[in-house]
Parts: C-alpha cells; structure tokens; sequence
C-alpha cells in the first residue's frame, strides 16, 4: 500500500531547491519526532526509528537524554522478554566468527536477532560500525537480524548503562534474542555479566599466553566456556582442553542459578559445536526459568544497576572536584612513603571535601 | 632490679581505702597513657600496653580514636616489617586446628606470632576472646604469641580498618608474621585479600556441601590451598582432591605476583604438611620480594584503603540519610514492578539526596 504522500510527489519534475526543502524536512521530521512516534515506532518495528531512538539514547545532550527517559519509561512494560546472552573472550579467540556462525543458527529457527557490544575505550567512529559490519558479513546482511556497536563513553558505567538502554529498546521492537558482546578486554566482562541472563565465554585450547586476557575471576562467572577453532589438527587439543576445563569447573562452588556450567568445543569453520551449544542455553533458560532464578536475577540486576548508578554518581562527584586533586597526589605520595594511613589519608581528603 | 615506688611500698600494713585509691590510680594511670607511653610501651615489647592501645584503637569515642591515629602516625614508621597471611576456610575445614599447628611449627623455628580475625557479625563480648583461647589451646598459653580476637563493628569496612591498624601496633611491637583469620564466613574474605601479603585457603576433600560457604572468585584469590585433614582414611581422598587442585588451578590466568599457586595437603592430627606449607609460603616471600612484588603490593593495598574509606563514607552518607529510606524503599518497589529503569531510580534518589 502507497501512502498519499508518495502518490502526491513525483520526483523527476521537482526544482533542485524543491528536493532540498523535502530533504530538510524530512532530516527534521526524523529529528523532531514525538515521544509517542518513537513508540509506536518501535512496538511497529520500524527498523529505522528504532535506530534513531538509540542514537537519542546514546547522546549526552540534556534534552535528548530527557526525552530518552520518557520513551524508556513508556516501553519498559513491553521490554524484557528476551535471553540475553553475554558473549566474551580475549582478541584472538574468535569472537566474530563464533558470533555469526551462532546468529545464523539462531536466524534459522525463528529467532530474532540483536547484537550490541560493550567496548568503554570506543570513541565512536564511523569505523567502528564498518568494522562491526565487515566482522559479521552474513549477519550484516540479514534483515532479521540488528547489529549496534558500543555506545561511547568515557566511563565503562556510561556505556553499560546505555547499553542496558538499548537492550530494552530491542526487546520493545521484538527481538527475543539479545548478544552483549565484549569489545574491550579487562573491566566490561563485569559489566556484561550483570547485564544478561547467561554469559559465554569463549576460551582457545591451550592455556598459555592467550590466558593473559582474561581477568582472574571470569572464568568463574561463565555459565558456559566454548572452547574455539576445535577444527583440523587442532580438534584433538581442544577436545582435551574442555575435558580439563569441565574438571576444573566442577571444583568451583555451586551457582546461584543451579546450573551446572558447560564446556564445549566449537568450530567457525568446520560449523561444528553451535547447535550442542544453542541447546546448553535453552536447558539453561528452561531451568532458570522452572526454578525462578530467571526473574530473581533481572531484579537482582535493576538493583545493581541503581545502586552501580548511585555510586558512580556519588564517587564521580568527589574524584572530578577539582580542588581535590592536588591533594589528592599529596596523600597519595604520603602513602607511598608510608609516612600516613589510609584512614588518615581518607579522613583528611574527605574533611576538604565537605 | 625493683623500681623506688616498689620498695617505697609495704603491702600488708595499708588499710583498705589506701589500697582502692592504689587500685583506682593504677586503673586511671591505665587509662590516662600519654601518646609517647603508648609508643614506647610498645617499641620495648610491652605486652599489656600493645592491649591497652589496641584497645584505643578499637573505640569509637571521638576522643580515643584522635589519640590512636596520633600514635599509629608515629608508629606507623616502625611497621610493615611481617610477613602477614591471611588464612581462610569454611567452618568445620578445621581451621583453628591448622593455626595451632602452623602456629607452633613457626615459634619453634624462632618467629614472633600475632594472630588476628576478622568478623564482622562479632558483637565483642567476653565470650568471642574465650573463644579463641579454647580454639587454640597451645598457642593462647605461649608467651610468644599474641592472641587477639575481631574488633566490634557495625560494618565489614569498619573492623577491616581497626585489623589494618591493629597490624601495624603488632608490627611495630615486633611481630614478624601476622595471621589474619577470617571467622565469619562471606565477605570478609575479600577484605582480608586485601591487607596481607599471602592468602592461604584452606578446603576439605570432596567437592560436595562442604564448598557452600565457599563463595566463587574466593578460589582465584589463594596463593596456596590446604587440604585438611589428610589423615587416616581421608588420606587418600585428601590426595586425589589435591591432584585435582591443582590441575584446576593450572587453568587460571597467571597471577599478578608471578606466583604459581600451591596446593598441599596437611593433617593437623598426625601433625604432616605444615612443613611444606611454611616453606612454600617463604618460597612465596622470596620470590615477590625480589621480583619487586611484595612493596608494589603493599603500596596498591594502602591506596586500595584509602579509596574504600572514601567510598565507604560517601555512600554511608548517602544510606544512613533519613529521609531517603522511605524514598529507597518506593524506588526498590517501582524497581520490582519493571516500572522504572534503574538509571531513573537511581537520578531520583540523587536528586532528592543533594
């Protein structure tokens, strides 16, 4: 069905400075959308306005962010009813491949698809959504299915928070399956791990240098550890690898959840692996939902989340006061030298503070 | 050789009155030490005043805690100079056990003992010290140990701090190895990871109930695990846990002091592997003085302190306001209820707050 609109214009026969106030126009319609064209947008899947609403979500304008705030507080009712799945693993090990071998497995059973990152060192280049794009090439192309990169952010708490924005803003338009992907290596694998519901962390076979990325303390956070490139002359290492990392793991104390964690071997290349580990995560949603760990984490998590928000904001107050900060070095150098104790050093700095 | 006010002094022939004001003076004497009798109390191994001052310490009157951190100011240059080890383990893995033996092997071998806890549910009262002098019946009864059970406090922050400096009166008393024992089984074990140079944990053999109180990333923190009680029937068990011990352990990401973690066996009973744990711990101390690790330590430890009692303060602030707990309690509703997001709860508590 043609709108009127299209009916009533004819291209070809228009001025230049007729295409020019139509492009205007329509750059600012886009720009001065209402709050209930953003929702009722999105809950229509309009792929585009749902784009738009992420970039008013990502700006850091007070008037964008306030109107963000209501179209968020609108939707929430219609978010949350997705699994989200956090995918993370040190540069190297394959993320990308494993992320579009995955999402095309899911695409085919009827699922739909969102991939959003987490990268708290992103400056937000045109480049790193062409990087994105060349990283998935068959997803990128695939209509069922969304990739966003990570909003920008000069702190990790930032970009998690919009993060978590924009998963809402995905699960309101209708994607049930939501990828947090890490970007960065170090601090975000918390963040996203506070952020799904099953988190996923792709290990290589052999645990020398490439162990060096990953945080101690990660490893017990995975609900599942694929081990990756289990293809070739690599099969028979990597298979040993996920024997020796299912031992260790059954050493660690029981999950919260009652799941027990998982190890398997998957190949890109090969295709091998993705299916075994699709339905670890459904058995896994099956359980967590059977025994009520599901929604008692996702409250757990907006708790968190308040809370995380609240001590940033207290915290940011005090560290970015710039009357502090030369006193700030003093009492660090008086540690250094040992000539004062932290109490001392706290109290002194908290006394200038008030 | 007897001092003037001694020989000055007939017992016997005083009437009672003389003698309670006697009594009353020695007990006001007590509790009116100078801040240079504190200090040299201590520097010349005075054991009744290193109580006196660690019990200033512990106080929460204004007026004795303004004493203390004057003498721990002055002190502070005198400490440091242990080997402090921090050892932890659920309740029945035999823990106090484990002290006694350690503890004896280590006065045999010349060393200068203080033992310290750590337990932030303790309410103070005489039982907790008779407590700990029944745990350890042997040590409780050596002079050459000091025997100091978890100072009171409201919160984990709080008695972390008073053991931080209850470590530096028994370093400058001459204590060249601290222990610091966790009692309450949760969260202290960060706090005590966080204040001493070697975390020792110890475990039962058997994955099974007996790793609930253990909570996951407690694991990752240990420099070296003890399996206990590896002693009659149980040894064969004990050895075989430790064998998967350690292959688990090998998985891990390499740990910032280059240290390779340790797991061993020990019986507190037959009174085996408290030998091998003792040199593994001075093999430890070896090899991060000489890597530079142990001051490096050290130092981020005082800064990690310092940042905490910051945090600690600013947040309490922030949770003790008052008005804000009915406020708290609405948002944390709205949370449940998916009505709110947590960046909204979280902007309007602050700004209620400031």
């Amino acid at each position: 069905m043609k709108s009127k609109s299209a009916l009533s214009v004819q291209p070809g026969v228009e001025a230049p400075d007729v295409i020019n106030k139509k492009l205007k126009n329509r750059f600012q319609r886009r720009k001065d959308l209402e709050i209930n064209e953003y929702i009722d947008g999105i809950l229509q899947q309009n792929r585009s306005i749902l784009s738009q609403a992420i970039t008013l979500v990502e700006s850091t304008l007070p008037a964008h962010e306030e109107k963000a705030q209501q179209i968020l507080e609108q939707i929430l009712s219609h978010s949350g009813k997705s699994l989200r799945i956090g995918i993370t693993g040190v540069p190297g090990v394959g993320k990308s491949s494993f992320i579009e071998v995955l999402g095309q497995h899911i695409l085919a059973l009827g699922r739909k698809l969102a991939i959003l990152a987490i990268d708290p060192t992103s400056q937000r280049s045109g480049g790193s959504i062409l990087g994105d794009k060349t990283r998935m090439e068959e997803l990128s192309r695939d209509k069922r299915c969304f990739i966003r990169p990570s909003p920008a952010g000069e702190s990790l708490g930032g970009v998690a928070r919009k993060t978590r924005e924009i998963i809402i803003l995905c699960e309101a338009f209708g994607f049930d399956t939501i990828f947090v992907e890490t970007v960065g290596v170090g601090q975000s694998e918390v963040a996203v791990h506070s952020m799904v519901d099953f988190f996923l962390l792709l290990m290589l076979a052999g645990a020398g240098d490439e162990l060096q990325g990953i945080k101690r303390g990660i490893m017990e956070m995975a609900d599942l550890i694929a081990i990756t490139k289990a293809d070739g002359d690599n099969t028979s290492q990597a298979s040993a690898a996920a024997s020796e990392y299912k031992s260790a793991l059954h050493l660690f104390p029981p999950t919260k959840s009652q799941w027990i964690p998982q190890v398997k071997t998957c190949s890109a290349i090969e295709n091998t692996g993705v299916t075994e580990i699709w339905q670890a995560l459904l058995d896994y949603e099956y359980l967590v939902k059977d025994n009520g760990y599901f929604s008692k984490n996702r409250s757990q998590q907006a708790h968190y989340w308040m809370h995380e928000t609240i001590r940033a904001n207290l915290l940011g107050s005090f560290y970015q006061k710039p009357e502090l900060q030369g006193e700030m070095q003093k009492m660090e150098q008086l540690l250094r030298e040992e000539k004062i104790t932290s109490y001392q050093a706290a109290k002194l700095l908290l006394q200038q503070y008030q």
